[in-house]
């Protein structure tokens, strides 16, 4: 069991930001995000574009802002539990809460912070009939470790950046790494589409194009994918895994089952804290709604600032918070 | 007359944020402050300082955002009135605003954003009799424009960094300078009193220590300043200008007469749009009190960003907003 005075839901800009609201005042915490790594819709959709409303940046591209934030949060030590979602909030005699995650990592805290955006980002599954029954049993939607497919046959299926990044990271680490993909050319990144051209030349990939992803075979685990050509002829490919990268589309998710106060897919909280109405739960960010919300990378952080004012007291309830400006009082790490 | 859509009072870094989101929605700005640079607080009281809480920058002096933020607002044009201060705000009957300074300027806008911070800064008065008579008339507490001081004889009091550079810079402007200051040693920056100590030794200024004001002469315009010295003798100095150097001091001033919700020297607004209850009417930053307010930069950067979504209806009363991002639709100049 993991414990911290905040468990912050949610890994995204305002989820880091919030990390140096409470360190200022000198509340410890972790984070959880299913997503493999820190920095929201940021680093997930648009980590090259550039950001032109951060308000003292005319412009910063979004992985950049990402960067700076954990920079920014360093000195207050944060810890993170990355590739896991968060399913079950447990409040305890005392007022404080058990957060439990899928794969079952527990964190025992005195206030949770829901800074969950638009939700979990979900995969987008392919139409193939039995691959749900082959979730955890050699198909993965993500990659956590690269490391889990060493010496393996892998197949990866998609157009997009992701598709082509880790079929050029792969091809070092698998036995053998085929590409499909839907179409003759790439949505992604024009210079990795010519390096996975080059690495299909060269031999050290299989990149088969115009063919769709159509059957799965194995038995408990899996070992064969069959594909569709383009003249509808079968192909069929030892596989030790299956990695469909079509892109994720964030849905709400277990959120909408702890009884908060949902309206269309955010939850209401009341401006003076960001409190969600049950106590010592809070929700910052693009996952809140109240009138007159924007969802704006700015005013996530400007709730975390408030926020943490009002949830110092049940991490300290026998103290004053006392407030001073960083430029006065610098940052105290602890 | 000067002619916006939006008059902004106040260009602390809150009023310069707010024409950034003003120009997103396409609606222009003209910004009024009584200080002879933009910046505020920042500005003014601690330049050079740090600020480690702004988000996406571990650390930023504090004139450093000032500049960035002038240069993210550089593509929406913004038009300023520096070195007045506002006065009256006067309604007219299609509903806009003709605001107006100290010094009659007029602006004719369709909203007034107050983002005043603590007020207007009025200079700290030396304690001399007939002080007040000779304001305007000889004795100026800042230094709006260097030029009216060419070849005259400005006398110059105080200890800290406005008077040590004013004094540097006017060394080559008037025909005469002379640093009048109560002790021996300086409390502005060491090289600054360097070059004043350096000044006096090679003759260029006059530097007056352990002296006070005490009278000041002249008929209807300055004359002389009469000084106590270390032994209690008078000095009497001919003078064209006292520049008295105090340091300045914030004052809620007019605002306070505008007929809006007043609360420990604070407006009181309503959180879903930061407006003041009149119409059309709104403040922003320091200014503004509601429950739950922090006086932070970041969170007036917020509420800019808020307001400004209100604010619309009145500048395009036929239009329906459209809410881009901007990384997707980048800053549109107009
Ligand atoms: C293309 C695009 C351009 C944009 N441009 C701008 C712009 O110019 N300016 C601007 O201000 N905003 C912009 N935005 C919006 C901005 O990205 C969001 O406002 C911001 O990401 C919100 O941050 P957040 O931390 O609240 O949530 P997010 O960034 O969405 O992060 C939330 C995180 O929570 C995680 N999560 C959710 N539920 C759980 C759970 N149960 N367990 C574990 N983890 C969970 C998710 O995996 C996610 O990583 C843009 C968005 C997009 C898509
Ligand atoms: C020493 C110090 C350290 C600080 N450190 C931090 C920090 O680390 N982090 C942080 O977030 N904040 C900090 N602050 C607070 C921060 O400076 C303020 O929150 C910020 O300046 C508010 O911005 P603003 O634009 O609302 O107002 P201001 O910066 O106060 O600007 C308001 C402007 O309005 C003008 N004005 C007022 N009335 C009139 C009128 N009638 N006519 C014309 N002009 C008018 C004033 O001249 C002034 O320039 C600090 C403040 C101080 C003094």
């Amino acid at each position: 069991m993991i414990t911290t005075d905040l468990c912050i839901i949610g890994a995204g800009p305002v989820g880091l930001f919030a990390v140096f609201e409470a360190g200022l005042l000198k509340m410890r915490c972790h984070l959880i995000d299913y997503l493999p790594q820190v920095g929201g819709q940021l680093s997930e959709i648009y980590p090259q574009k550039p950001i032109y409303d951060i308000p003292g940046y005319p412009e910063i591209n979004a992985q950049d802002l990402v960067d700076n934030l954990m920079l920014q949060i360093k000195p207050f030590k944060p810890t993170f539990t990355l590739g896991e979602r968060v399913e079950h909030l447990a409040k305890q005699a005392d007022g404080s809460y058990i957060v439990t995650t899928n794969e079952k990592t527990q964190v025992h805290c005195q206030v949770v912070v829901i800074a969950g955006g638009l939700g979990v980002f979900e995969p987008r599954k392919p139409a193939v009939e039995n691959l749900e029954a082959f979730e955890g049993k050699g198909v993965a939607y993500m990659v956590k470790n690269p490391e889990t497919f060493r010496n393996k046959k892998v197949v990866l299926a998609g157009g997009g950046d992701s598709a082509l990044d880790w079929t050029i990271y792969l091809a070092d680490v698998a036995e053998r790494v085929t590409l499909v993909h839907r179409n003759e050319t790439f949505r992604g990144a024009p210079d990795s589409a010519s390096k996975v051209f080059d690495l299909a030349n060269k031999g050290k990939i299989d990149l088969i194009l115009s063919a769709n992803l159509k059957e799965l075979g194995g038995n408990g685990t899996l070992k064969t994918v069959t594909l569709e050509g383009k003249s509808k002829e079968e192909i069929v490919l030892d596989a030790d895994y299956l990695i469909p990268l079509f892109g994720l589309s964030p849905k709400l998710g277990p959120i909408a089952d702890w009884g908060l106060s949902i309206d269309k897919n955010a939850i209401e909280v009341d401006t003076r804290d960001y409190s969600t109405g049950v106590e010592r739960i809070y929700a910052i960010g693009d996952i809140n709604t109240y009138p007159g919300k924007l969802k704006l990378i700015l005013c996530g952080f400007h709730e975390a600032a408030i926020m943490m004012h009002s949830a110092f007291k049940y991490v300290y309830p026998d103290q004053k918070l006392s407030f001073k400006y960083t430029t006065v009082n610098g940052v105290n790490a602890f």
